[in-house]
């Protein structure tokens, strides 16, 4: 039996060693090699090549991508008895990490400290002796009202963070419950946690479900001096409504990750919104524990098992996304 | 008994009743008016007229400053039977904090990412598919080896958080001596440690001993990829040898939060340094928790017991500082 294994990440492959299983390098960019077409098992990260083996690879088995939502492999036509399994929990540590870092960023003004260091000008309403914590600011995450839209396991990884700092945590999801002690509340609590909130923080996946869910009407329900940051999909913003309020001084700045389109076009309003915060999509990108998570469910696959984070058991899209069934769920 | 307590902070004055002392606010900018000139106690904060009280105030038999270093009180010729408080554990957590976020920025080179921003410049090669934490770089907390240069209570209240993001924490302090499960050692183990940091925190005070602390020959001791933090004092870095160091890729990148001079001059070289992160002194300056201290110190001064962080009780300088004894001691 062989494993395919993508060149493109560095992986430890002799933790996936004595399996009793071939495991042979490929490159994601050309086509699966004569020689090990008949591979049972393909692990991918950021294939251009998938098209090609979903017609060639007629022995393969199960897939395992590195991404937390395989769109590409879904997309591929692999036939429906392949088994499909994401990459859940091995981008949690760096989304959360890079959310922290633009959450802190927003808070302590760091952007704004480098434009005007940019100019050579020493930005003195930004240091020395200020109010700690005035009335109607976000300066600080200490007793901050943060609210983790999508409180999947990214959300999960980042929040004991932010309470470290002294923030108070609300979650929204798709199911009233508690999560470590947070309270997720739906959707429809929207109107009542946004106007509270001093920073919210958006994880959520891109699906119907959640297209454009921070809207102009949302937007409004936020305290003037809010912050928005997402690290989950471009699309669940409306980017037109969000240059408005930050021009319009409806909500204090955000922090993006994600756009509509990627990467942002020349045109794009957003370029020079006041108070925003680009980040190219560098949150993720950069999957840990990858080898645990396949050599876990290579000993499942060997043993008969149902595979863990099996994206298409119970229907498309039914456990991947960002947590278990009792959390969000990801169509991208 | 009277105490004046200033207005260029907001107190809860409320917290300092019910101890039978007479509570008078005070314009820290004007001479202490007539009718309050023959007050014991004195709380200060940014003060301008220190002097003036210095010379007027003979009833006066306490001040409690709310910075951690006293300096203008110590300098403005108050009698020697004066006790004087300093605001000692004011500023952990604002200091933390702003550290964590420039240190953050620097890992996540948020900096960068916004200088492209301002050009209207999506910067492909920050984000997308990256390799995590590649040798001979900074990417990320996790994993990162982090050195806390003055390991007091600033440093104390930040090492957890640098731990739960996954870093590992040694410290470099006046002793030899484990603190909060942290090593810590003296200057003369820097030549052992600065070789393997990957981001060198500095907490130090200015004084004689930490006068240009990294200089040249310690710069040359880190890894080309290491990160300089400074959160203490702006004296205690060599400007020159870091300029020297930052436009030579001799190390990774600094991100300080105070200078030798402040506001930092025009024609400082530091301006246009490469990788180099301008904060104008925006960490502390916000004291927290001060009614708790002041209430504290006056229940022990009624009672006739010794002060908390008595600042020239067994020698100038003897305990304020960075924290207790057995840590830095500071003289700025």
């Amino acid at each position: 039996m062989k494993l395919l294994y993508p060149t493109s990440l560095k992986l430890d492959v002799e933790r996936l060693e004595g399996f009793g299983v071939e495991l042979h390098a490929y490159n994601v960019h050309k086509p699966i090699p004569e020689a090990l077409i008949d591979a049972e098992i393909l692990v991918t990260w950021a294939n251009t090549n998938l098209q090609d083996a979903a017609k060639r690879m007629h022995n393969l088995r199960w897939i395992q991508s590195l991404f937390a939502g395989p769109n590409d492999e879904l997309a591929a036509g692999f036939p429906a008895n392949v088994v499909m399994t994401a990459g859940t929990n091995l981008h949690n540590e760096t989304v959360a990490e890079h959310a922290l870092a633009l959450l802190l960023s927003a808070a302590r003004r760091l952007y704004e400290m480098r434009d005007y260091q940019n100019q050579g000008k020493w930005p003195g309403h930004l240091g020395g002796f200020l109010p700690d914590r005035p009335k109607g600011s976000f300066t600080s995450l200490k007793g901050a009202n943060i609210l983790i839209w999508g409180m999947g396991n990214i959300g999960r990884t980042l929040a004991p963070h932010l309470t470290a700092l002294g923030a108070n945590i609300q979650g929204v999801g798709l199911y009233e419950e508690i999560i470590d002690g947070i309270q997720v509340q739906t959707n429809a609590a929207l109107p009542n946690l946004l106007p509270q909130t001093d920073a919210l923080i958006m994880i959520l996946p891109g699906s119907k479900a959640t297209w454009q869910a921070l809207n102009a009407e949302r937007l409004a329900m936020l305290p003037r001096h809010a912050w928005v940051i997402n690290v989950g999909r471009g699309v669940c913003v409306d980017e037109d409504a969000l240059v408005h309020a930050l021009k319009n001084g409806i909500i204090g700045g955000a922090a993006l990750d994600v756009f509509y389109e990627e990467p942002l076009p020349k045109a794009s309003p957003l370029w020079k919104a006041p108070n925003l915060i680009i980040s190219p999509h560098a949150a993720g990108g950069r999957p840990r524990y990858s080898e645990a998570l396949i050599a876990e469910n290579l000993r499942r696959f060997l043993a008969g098992q149902p595979l863990k984070h099996d994206v298409r058991e119970g229907g498309m899209y039914s456990t991947f996304a960002l947590g278990t069934n009792s959390t969000l769920k990801a169509s991208l």
